[in-house]
């Protein structure tokens, strides 16, 4: 189901190109790039998480490789929020040219510098906000209030001479948010009435029917649990969610609670929104970690990640006692998150570890503690509506969901062939209000694994996945390197395989007697004689015990 | 967390003594064995079907150990149902005692009969229907219709000297099934009338409030969207799904459609469904696949397995293209089934690869094709109540399950006390009306890899997972048997590890000094030799590249 690849024509003059890098067929590693007059604006740059069919994985990034021969065309990276599915890859970005102008609001640039600063990079920061307007080449920017699960969300309009496009990034519609900084739906009224060209929405929940929940229902919910426990309250929930953060600070001082925030990220994130002014802390409601123990029970809020059952985040720690806080009986456990697909063993292993424990733990399936960040399909027909844009392309999801955010679209009045499902790599060029696909770039996963950068190959995971299910036997022969003949061996050690060794004892003697044939043959390179140890105990071990552990055969001269 | 371990005393004259060898803090592997006078009568003999962290494994079964000095002193097997998991571990069960008699339903034995017959056993089977019963030893039972999501379900009352217990099995409360057969409430209130001494409830969904959906509601659904497409309809359920299956028949039936059967289980299922009279195929409603194909589109429903996205299974070869029948523009596809945690991602890259191909995909996030085959709270608040039971083990399901169905209990006024939360290998012993634990087995998991059952350990496992997150390096020393100088070597090589093969040209000369160094010392055991390799190279390579691979050093004498 591979798409067929083909180079897209040099730019025509006058036109915008825009190809995707990440997140079409996918959720994570956001990156777009626009190409105009021979310059090229980005607009985020973000990481996806692996899953499980990528084993050892740390990190994927976009596959920046159309960049890296124009550097230097670069004239600014736009990035929308602070999520890591939008900022996670700006280090790598940033590795390969330093002085990328980069172009935020105030929070965005905030959390994007420290996550640069782990990685020993200063950037050069422009900050932005809602209403203005920046002109870098031929791109004319200007900057549009959204709202989203993190404060300080930007759309931006790009406006060309090929024509106006709205890059939304991350976005919902929440009527009443805790900032009140609504999704700005008269400047989208305007940038309508101008007229758009081509617009590129957040389809994430384009499938979920209706309207995502106000934020503001969640607060009551966690002051109500919190008024009931008698014990300690312990609330997880996603490290950049300053808004959550907020809600169960406000119930905290309501209930004559302190909250002690735990979790690295959890902590950099909210000083820094505290700083900035984006996280209200009334006089005393904080407290530090080290001298929560103090503190009564009934007096005191966890505020914690791991709500994704992270083993080596917090939660996971508390619930398999390796952690100084340890919910028992009394005390109440709140999951305020959603449960991403993937996560569910790991989040239930923990909401059982809690139980057992004795904690009373609350969640998504068991209370109003969570809604989404993204807009669902109710919210994207008002955008449609209001927008009526020329040409969509839906971004920011799986296949499915850019589809029924094209399905969306294409009630409201686009027309069918004015809506481009398509993937990474895929370019749209724009020209006169057309917008016609020019091109299929042959687009890969970029792996993080430790230090290493790009390194690990599709091959090496299919070698992890193997390995990892059925572990290996490695046979070793040492030869006289003159006379072909067996010095030592065949040792054979297997792990992960789980045999006793002594079901080696049987395959030893076949091994040497392939040899031996294959010596009167007249075969004599390793290379070949690695193949028929191969080919004897693989045909053994899967014809005796039905198995297909990795066969690691080496032939050594001395 | 683990639970301190001590042997039971020798069972009391007149007491009975429950022990749940497995599907306590998980869902899968039920079984429990019932004691007395020193006969044992099993329930149910089920597999668990591993999670992430368990690779490679394809099924656990219950640990049977208490069971191997006891053979002769087992009078009966009762299978309460056909699902796998109370029935899939009855083959590894009769391979240490081929002739341990079985009791259950008409279905159940037949779908037992099968399975064993691919193990090459003949069972000894004794069908009985609800309302019967059976006197083995000191153990009279009573069969009890009970409505699930596979036909011909019982529960079985167990009555002893020590008194009544009630084992439901997997139940639910449907009030208009489709065979009109009804979980008997009847039959119930009479064995609580008659007093319940113990208890043990099926409690997967006890922590879902409100009743389970009739499955009657999910015909329509289908029916509707056979009527609404064009081309060929694809429905994925489980394969032992009868009703699910009837209903897809049905409305096949209403829309002028054929029904072709697709994978192996659902085809010898549905047969004998069929044959025994639990599926009722109107004349030509069926058509073998391989006829299938000169059905014209609008008059052809595949019924498949693969609903939860199992790579080998119709429904993710037909989305990989890897199948004959490739759905496409103006095709549905339904999958009529739930979405088991851990599968999520799975079938999530199914449904979009799906979706990709074209076809419009159905499924549980956006339509009622599914409901659960398990009582929910409000419908086990009906059992409590009219049972009244004096004690209660909340049976089958996670710990928080059995904590919800435990609270349960005890709103319905069954004292705290003589509500037992046990672990697979806990044994309670009833007599007189009083239930107390009596001690506890320690149990492990049985992993069943291929031909190999209970070989791999845990720690075998955690070596594969190791393996799979990282892969390994091996190097391989030769070394002169007389004068420990290094013959050949250090030969390195890795799999699944990714980097470059030169990336260990700088840490060979490394190896051979550290050896050098060790041999000075006076180190010549080849077990130590490997342990300096060890730690020279593993330091190395976690310092340089922030990655742990398995390091298999090995040191060969020639």
């Amino acid at each position: 189901m591979s798409t067929p690849v083909f180079d897209p024509p040099a730019l025509e003059s006058g036109a915008l190109r825009v190809t995707p890098l990440g997140g079409l067929g996918e959720v994570g590693r956001n990156m777009a790039m626009y190409e105009f007059d021979g310059k090229i604006l980005l607009v985020d740059c973000g990481v996806l998480f692996p899953e499980e069919h990528q084993p050892g994985v740390d990190l994927i990034l976009p596959d920046m490789e159309p960049l890296k021969d124009r550097l230097g065309d670069i004239v600014g990276l736009v990035l929308t929020h602070g999520h890591e599915d939008h900022i996670g890859g700006v280090p790598y970005l940033l590795r390969m040219r330093q002085d990328i102008p980069i172009y935020g609001s105030k929070l965005t640039l905030a959390l994007t510098t420290a996550k640069l600063k782990e990685h020993r990079i200063t950037p050069v920061s422009n900050v932005v906000r809602e209403g203005e307007k920046r002109k870098i080449a031929g791109f004319d920017m200007e900057f549009v209030a959204v709202n989203h699960s993190i404060p300080d969300a930007l759309a931006v309009a790009i406006r060309t001479e090929a024509g106006l496009v709205l890059h939304t990034g991350d976005f919902k519609m929440d009527q009443l948010p805790l900032d009140g900084r609504i999704t700005d739906l008269r400047h989208f009224a305007k940038l309508g009435e101008e007229g758009i060209d081509l617009f590129l929405p957040d389809s994430t929940n384009a499938d979920v029917p209706g309207f995502t929940p106000t934020e503001r229902q969640i607060g009551p919910v966690i002051d109500q649990v919190m008024s009931k426990t008698t014990g300690r309250v312990v609330v997880a929930s996603f490290s950049s969610h300053v808004h959550r953060v907020q809600q169960v600070i406000d119930a905290a001082v309501n209930n004559g609670r302190r909250v002690a925030l735990l979790g690295r990220s959890m902590v950099r994130n909210m000083t820094i929104a505290e700083q900035l002014g984006y996280l209200n802390v009334p006089e005393g409601a904080l407290v530090d970690y080290k001298k929560s123990h103090d503190i009564p029970d009934h007096q005191i809020v966890y505020m914690s990640t791991g709500s994704q059952g992270e083993p080596m985040a917090v939660l996971s720690r508390m619930a398999n006692l390796d952690h100084a806080i340890t919910p028992g009986e009394g005390d109440t456990v709140i999951l305020a998150s959603s449960l991403i697909p993937g996560n569910e063993n790991a989040v239930y292993r923990v909401i059982d570890g809690l139980t057992k424990l004795g904690a009373n733990v609350v969640h998504k399936a068991n209370a109003k503690v969570h809604v989404s960040g993204h807009a669902a399909a109710g919210e994207l027909l008002y955008c449609y509506n209001i927008l009526k844009p020329k040409n969509v392309i839906p971004v920011h999801g799986e296949y499915r969901h850019l589809t029924a955010s094209a399905n969306l679209a294409q009630q409201t009045g686009v027309p069918e062939e004015n809506t481009f499902i398509v993937e990474n790599g895929t370019s749209v060029d724009l020209k006169d209000g057309e917008a016609w696909v020019s091109g299929q770039l042959d687009l890969g996963f970029v792996y993080v694994d430790g230090s290493s950068v790009g390194e690990i190959t599709d091959a090496d995971l299919k070698d992890r996945r193997v390995l990892g299910e059925e572990g290996f036997i490695s046979i070793i022969v040492v030869v006289d390197s003159k006379t072909g003949k067996i010095v030592t061996g065949p040792e054979i050690h297997a792990r992960g395989f789980a045999e006793d060794d002594k079901v080696f004892d049987k395959i030893r003697p076949k091994i040497v007697q392939a040899l031996q044939e294959a010596a009167e043959k007249g075969v004599r390179d390793n290379h070949a004689l690695s193949q028929v140890i191969r080919r004897t105990i693989g045909r053994w071990v899967g014809q005796r015990l039905r198995r297909r552990p990795m066969i690691v055969p080496l032939v050594i001269e001395a």
